[in-house]
């Protein structure tokens, strides 16, 4: 079967990645290099393809250069510092969480402990910034300048959002006005960066950039109205998580607070207290006679045709667009 | 009185540090905001000079780049760079090491807990990085993306050295040869970075940015060794710490190293397990008399004389000069 375009591009970042992390750390740091490289999926128990993820940021990068017109080559510094960026994150969000597992394995910090896990976090971080920086080859000075500026932008707008998000944990007095800001932040604004940083790796105008910034936020954000619709409505065969989970987990999710918005017998059950497992699916279910699932669905509509009105724009039509477009569309319909 | 013309720099990156936190945080995220300014020792309880600390690293970034005979107002971007990493570091280091009080107040974890206070460090990481790629007005693009992949360098060595740091907690077979690439890491590869950053901004030649690299690495071993040796026989009055406070935290700091490595009476008590505070000032004790303090006071005059050949090649004879040297032998020659 010959690979396609997508396929050659994984392929490519996984090598940069690669490359990148070893380099910066292999000789100066060899035992916190493997603590990145177990991270990555790529040594320890567990390594391999499962255990890496789906690369779907640099792949965001990448395909938005190539989609605006230009070498996608040039755009594998961004990539290897957005697909680092997003894994920083998650070694310090399993912390913030206490998850123990993640991608099937242990967390970091459950098999090296919390405080070297945090540190991880910030070599994690730290190496992001290098790969951007380091891009010499393939981008001007201005470009890089630009990305990193872009990246550290995003950076702000992800630990705000994880600030709200925590914040929110003990608060039962939200509304929907307060998800936006923090899903934006969470969730929105790396896609956002991603397909803006593949622009500019195209150097296409300012405006296009901005389309394709564009692009990336309506994606995330639908992305993650539709993650909110899985975690309440989603087959547990599927998901693999158990049904109507996020109820339980008392996350402060679209439809929840939709549901306390309607005022109906969810409402007044959230307001009682924490929900137990047994009682999860029945809550899903008023949720859905309370019009919150069709609310739900809607605004993932909203936000897909948002999201394919600017990609529209934004992109030449070529292979890259395509797989682009298909790429968005999948994220949005997925079932897990 | 006139002010010294570190008074005039000390006032200086203040503001920098003010208007860049303020600007990039106080619209897009008030009460993250707040987590840093309270850090910083601009607000809540117990704001003001002693919540601030000294801001060492920055005056020495600004008084290098006068030292090297450039103007110091162009380096401020580094400076604010330097000084946000360093206290992105002990936000985590307070949570890494579980420590409740930072000059005098509460540290950020307790105030906010663990989770908010791991995200409060990520997010001064960030505008750490976002100060050194914003200063657009006095840097040309070249120096700024330079500046950048020092301050990077500095945080991997950062990192790295926290995990030996932290990796020898549980470990009692260490020698003098483990000590110093942690010391490098944890406190001297910054202090380079500093010096070396001021360089970079007064735009000498390379060889003269390798030797005021030179003289911070120098600088920062010395101050690290004089800060082991306050640890263990610093007169409690001056230090505000208990006697001999490091043997008891269990702390590998060079006399512990050099204690174990004579092999005598401080060896096998140490070798027989954890020293409670009754027992510390005898073990200071046996330490000089084995030979260690002599032996870390020389290894003290002896970076210092480094640091002090390497500060005479690199600068020019003027107010800076004097002033950065005087700065040197006063971090040295402290007694807390």
């Amino acid at each position: 079967v010959k690979p396609t375009l997508t396929d050659i591009m994984r392929s490519a970042i996984e090598d940069n990645l690669k490359q990148v992390v070893y380099s910066a750390l292999k000789d100066s740091a060899p035992e916190l290099c493997h603590m990145m490289a177990y991270h990555m999926g790529w040594e320890g128990e567990g390594r391999g393809l499962d255990a890496q993820g789906k690369r779907i940021r640099p792949l965001l990068v990448t395909l938005s250069t190539a989609a605006a017109g230009g070498d996608w080559r040039k755009a594998l510094p961004f990539a290897t510092a957005v697909e680092l960026i997003h894994n920083f994150s998650l070694i310090h969000d399993d912390i913030q969480d206490q998850s123990t597992t993640r991608r099937g394995r242990p967390t970091v910090w459950v098999k090296w402990g919390q405080a070297l896990g945090i540190n991880a976090g910030d070599t994690m971080f730290t190496i992001a910034h290098l790969a951007a920086i380091n891009g010499d080859t393939w981008l001007s000075q201005d470009v890089r300048l630009r990305g990193v500026r872009i990246i550290d932008q995003v950076c702000v707008a992800l630990t705000n959002g994880q600030y709200l998000d925590i914040s929110y944990e003990k608060r039962r007095d939200l509304t929907e006005a307060d998800y936006w800001p923090m899903v934006t932040g969470k969730t929105a604004a790396l896609l956002a960066g991603c397909t803006e940083l593949g622009a500019l790796a195209a150097q296409v105008s300012e405006d296009r950039q901005k389309t394709f910034h564009s692009f990336g936020l309506a994606l995330g954000l639908a992305f993650q109205v539709q993650d909110d619709w899985l975690g309440l409505w989603g087959d547990p065969q599927i998901t693999g998580k158990s049904s109507a989970s996020d109820l339980v987990a008392g996350k402060k999710t679209l439809p929840v607070l939709l549901g306390i918005q309607a005022n109906g017998a969810f409402a007044r059950r959230w307001a009682a207290g924490p929900i137990a497992a047994e009682e999860a699916e029945d809550l899903a279910e008023t949720l859905k006679v309370e019009g919150v699932q069709v609310a739900v669905e809607s605004t993932v509509e909203k936000l897909t045709r948002e999201a394919l009105t600017h990609l529209r724009v934004a992109v030449v039509e070529n292979a890259a667009s395509r797989a682009l477009q298909e790429m968005a569309v999948q994220l949005i319909r997925r079932q897990n």
